[in-house]
């Protein structure tokens, strides 16, 4: 009953003002203003996104290779036929295949070799593991790649402690993770350049507590591969006193993470076809992989799903878009890109259709702010002139950027966007233990599902 | 050594582009710019707002009377000392003096008067209590005044169950809360004048939990004075779907909350004078007092503390501002708002002094989105023009709108703006024991700080 009625607002909505009435700006706006709000309000009321994440993060981590990720690909493409959706599949891809074990574990040692106490630590994603018995160094603190490249000959067979600090006064958060990752990604292998056996890294996050964040790592051909783990904020200020006043003090690290071979995972993809322009296309998505501390809830749990859900909003508010609609959830953002790559490819091989917009939410799922554009100038301007309709979901801006790792794959797109919500809280979370369904606020959570929603049924009705 | 550092960066900010230059948009936007990043960039760093909230919490609730109110005054007026202000000052006011009192109980009776369930209830500010021995009722359920109002006979001597839902449709949260609460204010009066003997409403708040919302309540003259408490959003739920089944079992209240005689406080003003203009005044401020489920983290403990960390921000950053910024941290925002009606007639009998502006900072201290302006056509465009620089603490927007309750009450001002954060979790804790130091993010709150100070600076050098 509810449905029914629904389904007339919108209908009237849709045909109120004339379908094909001139199209001027604010007759424009006027038409896509009604649904959106219809979109806002469907989409708070119900949270049906929310609902889903509750369920989806039951399965538990979810990093590619993982049984989580293969659990996590089987739930989406069950949810997607339950949506309705008038195609499913699985795109193979290729994927690293690295396993954290069971034995994580630093300590601190005084002179006499006993431990003072245990640090928390979280290995990297990627790195090898110590010997069995552990590993045992005295300790060179640095804060900077400079420092570590200087220390020459000090730096022998000690364990390197990279402790910079996360940038607090700096208002963008992903700009502050941008300056501090580098440590985490290329540490090992200045590390081990000169000499060094071990790296532990502060923490790369804003929060302030023993959960350290992981990620991903590299090594380098030629150069050798050392184990290299994340400490925890408070563990590293602990850590960094205390090597003040006994430089002779030494870390012990015990890590039996490994690197297997490479294996099979997949992108799931499920669309709604165009009504009008089958073959015009728009791909919305996010990744399905996650790391293993947490659960991925704002990375990017939430965030993918509210490029499912935004399918399901569709469906549920019986709108027919004009153009194929294309949720594809990637299968290994986080340590390779290989879902991303792969549908790249797929879209560059694809003669067949044309890709209008590609739009990634992967920023997390806290209140909307803005859109980030990578387009030519007039499509831009085309895109910004619907923020009017866009702020009904409390988009504020509709700015020219970057988009997301993984539709940046897709090369051949004319629209290439990055859903923007709030960051303040987004670095205290991200790959760390506290990522968990209770940090994702339902509001936020579905207000940015109705702004994808909204945004990409503008695309598919006028075009880019 | 810092401090020094920072005060050489802040006067290149301020000299470099040249003080005396002709202001043309795009050089004053440069000026200002570089001051805005500076105060940004500090107020992240140092938290010290958010410092000072961590120890202002822990005087616990701070109700108008109560002693909790007084040693928030004192805290502040010390606090406003320790900054260095050049005047600090009390400004007495009357207030209504309302006690919860220790008892404060609700339970559900099957048809044998038996105890099924204990119920969670928050009595509502103003109310009076029950006979001692309680209150026992017959239980009516409406969702609406029309509702109530076509009761007649049935309402007689019964319990009124006022469980109107939140609107979770709504975006903005406080257009939800402004709907939802006006049976909190009127209801008593409503159930009263169809002979109801109590009124239990549904809490006015987004959280689904039973942490029930409490707030004023509003009596009549010549309509009889009646209990007032809200219950939790889960036994509302469950109330409701007991009546459906058991229409003839009661609830039983229990309440010694009570109205004392009026009493006396005080709002704390400090301020900085203007070095070329100190007549010339701009009005900045939140209020000290709170309800008494929580502590008023959010509602309004931190916001009003934005307020304060503006002048200390200034005066840390060494700022001379030219007209004069003062401060004023109300007595009695929640139930009289005696401490705003007070400085309001103290500002209209103010013959010395021009009020340029009044920013309150009321609505929580989440992540900033924008400024609501009361001012006329060319000053609100002269505030919007200064959007560049204010976007650097995230302002997105700036828009024609109310200030807030307090400085509403200054009726001789120019501008009089309300400061905007996100919204979304705002209902979920006010005035509920939600409201709690953990549920605010220091980076939220010191963007507010950041964004306040930027306008003020701004507003002290420009004029309106």
């Amino acid at each position: 009953m509810k449905v029914k009625l629904l389904t007339l607002i919108v209908l009237f909505a849709i045909f109120a003002t004339g379908c094909n009435a001139p199209d001027n700006s604010s007759q424009l706006i006027q038409k896509y203003d009604a649904i959106s709000k219809i979109m806002v309000r469907n989409a708070l009321t119900n949270r049906t996104g929310y609902k889903w994440l509750k369920d989806f993060l039951k399965i538990g981590p979810r990093l590619s290779g993982s049984p989580g990720n293969f659990k996590a690909i089987e739930w989406i493409k069950n949810k997607m036929k339950e949506i309705g959706l008038d195609s499913v599949w699985l795109q193979e891809c290729k994927v690293p295949h690295w396993v954290r074990g069971n034995v994580e574990k630093a300590w601190l040692l005084n002179n006499k070799g006993e431990k003072i106490k245990a640090l928390h630590i979280a290995d990297l994603g990627g790195s090898i593991g110590t010997p069995p018995k552990g590993l045992t160094g005295n300790v060179v603190e640095v804060s900077s790649f400079e420092e570590l490249k200087m220390l020459g000959p000090k730096a022998k067979n000690k364990i390197i402690f990279f402790n910079e600090k996360f940038d607090y006064g700096e208002v963008n958060t992903f700009i502050a993770y941008s300056k501090a990752v580098k440590k985490r990604v290329y540490g090992a292998i200045e590390a081990a350049k000169v000499g060094a056996k071990a790296l532990l890294i502060r923490t790369v996050g804003s929060s302030y507590d023993n959960k350290p964040h992981t990620g991903n790592m590299h090594y380098a051909e030629n150069v050798k591969k050392i184990p290299a783990a994340a400490l925890g904020a408070i563990d590293s200020d602990y850590l960094s006193s205390v090597l003040r006043h006994h430089p002779d003090y030494k870390i012990k690290l015990k890590m039996n993470c490994k690197n297997l071979p490479d294996t099979i995972s997949y992108n799931v993809i499920g669309e709604l076809r165009g009504s009008k322009f089958p073959n015009e296309v728009i791909v919305i998505g996010g990744h399905l992989d996650c790391w293993d501390k947490g659960v991925g809830a704002h990375d990017d749990g939430a965030p993918a799903l509210q490029t499912l859900e935004t399918l399901d909003l569709i469906k549920r508010l019986n709108l027919k878009p004009d153009r194929t609609i294309r949720c594809v959830l990637f299968a290994n953002e986080e340590n390779g890109l290989n879902g991303g790559k792969t549908f790249g490819k797929y879209a560059a091989n694809d003669k067949n259709e044309k890709y209008i917009a590609a739009i990634e939410s992967d920023r997390g799922a806290f209140t909307p702010r803005g859109f980030s554009v990578k387009a030519n100038k007039n499509v831009l301007k085309k895109i910004q002139s619907w923020l009017p309709v866009l702020n009904n979901a409390l988009i504020d801006w509709i700015k020219k950027g970057g988009s997301g790792a993984d539709v940046g794959q897709i090369k051949n797109v004319i629209a290439s966007i990055g859903y923007v919500p709030d960051t303040q809280r987004y670095m205290d979370l991200h790959h760390s233990a506290n990522d968990t369904f209770d940090k994702v606020h339902p509001r936020e959570m579905e207000l940015g599902t109705a702004a994808i929603a909204t945004l990409v049924y503008l695309i598919s009705q006028e075009g880019l």
